[in-house]
């Protein structure tokens, strides 16, 4: 494993989140952020394992390209059980969906050779790409003139590869000009907003403040927001939509307000098989995230927390959904 | 200066927020919770007002009695000039309107000797106990069979003297029986839910666990809370409410979810001349207070944060406002 490290404060040539040079994976590390730029040279599947198990990448479509380069890997080295590796990789991250099938994608390509395999997987990273750009231009449209725009958690090319999928329709806003300022949540417990999306947007250039995410409604209702835009972790068949936990208070209050509450998302996200928000299992993680914050105990001694991850908006809360085909606006019928 | 310091965890005989012994003002110093329980023993102006400036008591009832026994300390200190005094105490807080009215109210005494200002401060201090059992008593009547509820920020006995306003509903209803479990949002910035909250319920023995502010609204969507009860910071003529950010939030869900939204407050906390919420200018704090968390920078450098510290929930939004009177609902007309 090489690693390249160097000062996050300089705007432009940001690497992806995940790519392939000279038969390596390269990742930003994703745990040295905002403090540093770590690039890590992957040439293992362990390395990689361990990569995904300790969230150096994360994020549904991020992890689906780093999967199938993970077989890439192993088909180079000429691992003779493809099949191990896969479920290695697999299981370093069980419930992530898109990883599972980024590496049965590339695995499909086994018969024809290490070549073909890699090809497969820069295929995927090319189509991410260019999934992120259109949905950027289809959410800019859109939402032609939208100022102000507030974001949650971190829908950015750091989950994807490139330009993400909030993130991308706030940097089409920005290069278009319609940007005044975005208000990045900073999404506890974990602050991926206070630590990703601001520094994804610090790197571009995109002018930004942070929030509290209880700050969120009453700006709205106060009238300094003029649109929601936010990822998703899946939507429903319905439109119902689940995504990091206190999206739905920002669509409570967009819809009082009366302005748009846009979700980003590629079709993969869009779930034929979850009737609605109702089938889905919210995971709750760990009751430390919510007691400690940044390794120091703030509650008493003895406390209990209750952390749900997600929260699910209800799709008549959604005014559109923007994916790389264009923008689909309720009822959210026939459209999966 | 005399400083008490003893563990946070055992339950009982709590001290009162702020009290008078032996010629002394006696404060729970709020910094140093949910750590230790310090009780400091004030026995000047300037060890009052150093303690009202680095917030060792806060909460607007808890200053109106700390500011009505620095005047009883400076009348029995013999200080020439009770008008310094009482400018120094109201200059440590000048937005704090219950600070300058306990001054003002025991300054009017200041003709009949220490012994009656002394003793006026004394009244405010048990008027201020009585009003709290009386919302608590208001308060759990209204909400009788609530399970479980959700506060926000401290309502508790640590911003008025012994039981609060929010947290005296909670503490009857547990009383009766009534209580399976109070959800304590953190309530970013400053964590008063996770610090002060936390450790009141648990040192009266209320069953408790905290959450992050941004799934307050799931949770409630979810099924998971039967009512939401909040103080108050000032209520307009109107019955709009200004009270920590965050309020509106956990308002707009529950009024989705058909569950009470519940406002515990004095009487002295609606304001005639306040006719709605737009007359209410919300104060904006420090960025460092969003950009840090417990001295450590989260954000990437060189990143700014909009820090409002109040909400404003409108009063169509409020199921009821519990004074020390008895149970207030809409339409807010004629009750000032």
């Amino acid at each position: 494993m090489v690693v390249t490290s160097g000062r996050a404060a300089p705007p432009g040539g940001t690497p992806r989140t995940v790519d392939w040079r000279d038969g390596r994976v390269r990742i930003i590390d994703q745990t040295a952020l905002p403090e540093r730029l770590v690039v890590v040279e992957i040439a293992t599947i362990d390395e990689l394992v361990d990569a995904i198990r300790r969230l150096a990448v994360r994020g549904a479509p991020a992890l689906g390209v780093a999967g199938a380069f993970g077989i890439a890997l192993a088909a180079r080295s000429s691992v003779a059980d493809l099949d191990a590796a896969a479920a290695a990789l697999i299981g370093a991250r069980p419930t992530a969906v898109n990883l599972a099938w980024g590496v049965r994608r590339a695995l499909a390509l086994r018969a024809e050779g290490p070549a073909a395999i890699e090809a497969e997987a820069m295929s995927i990273l090319e189509e991410q790409v260019a999934s992120d750009r259109a949905i950027g231009a289809y959410g800019a449209d859109l939402l032609r003139g939208a100022g102000r725009v507030l974001t949650h958690c971190n829908a950015g090319g750091l989950a994807t590869v490139e330009r993400g999928t909030a993130l991308s329709v706030v940097r089409a806003l920005h290069e278009r000009g319609d940007l005044e300022e975005v208000l990045v949540c900073e999404t506890r417990p974990l602050l991926q907003g206070a630590r990703l999306t601001a520094w994804e947007l610090a790197r571009h250039g995109v002018p930004f403040r942070i929030i509290v995410d209880a700050a969120a409604a009453g700006l709205i209702l106060g009238g300094g927001v003029d649109a929601v835009v936010v990822g998703a972790d899946r939507i429903a068949a319905n439109g119902d939509v689940a995504n990091k936990v206190g999206t739905l208070a920002h669509a409570l209050a967009a819809a009082r307000a009366g302005i748009p509450f846009v979700v980003a998302a590629p079709r993969s996200t869009i779930d034929p098989a979850t009737p609605s928000g109702a089938a889905i299992r919210i995971e709750h993680r760990a009751a430390d995230e919510v007691l400690r914050i940044g390794g120091r105990q703030v509650a008493p001694a003895g406390s209990g927390a209750l952390n749900p991850a997600f929260d699910v908006t209800p799709a008549d809360l959604v005014t559109a959904v923007v994916t790389e085909r264009g923008v689909v606006r309720p009822p959210f019928e026939g459209w999966q």
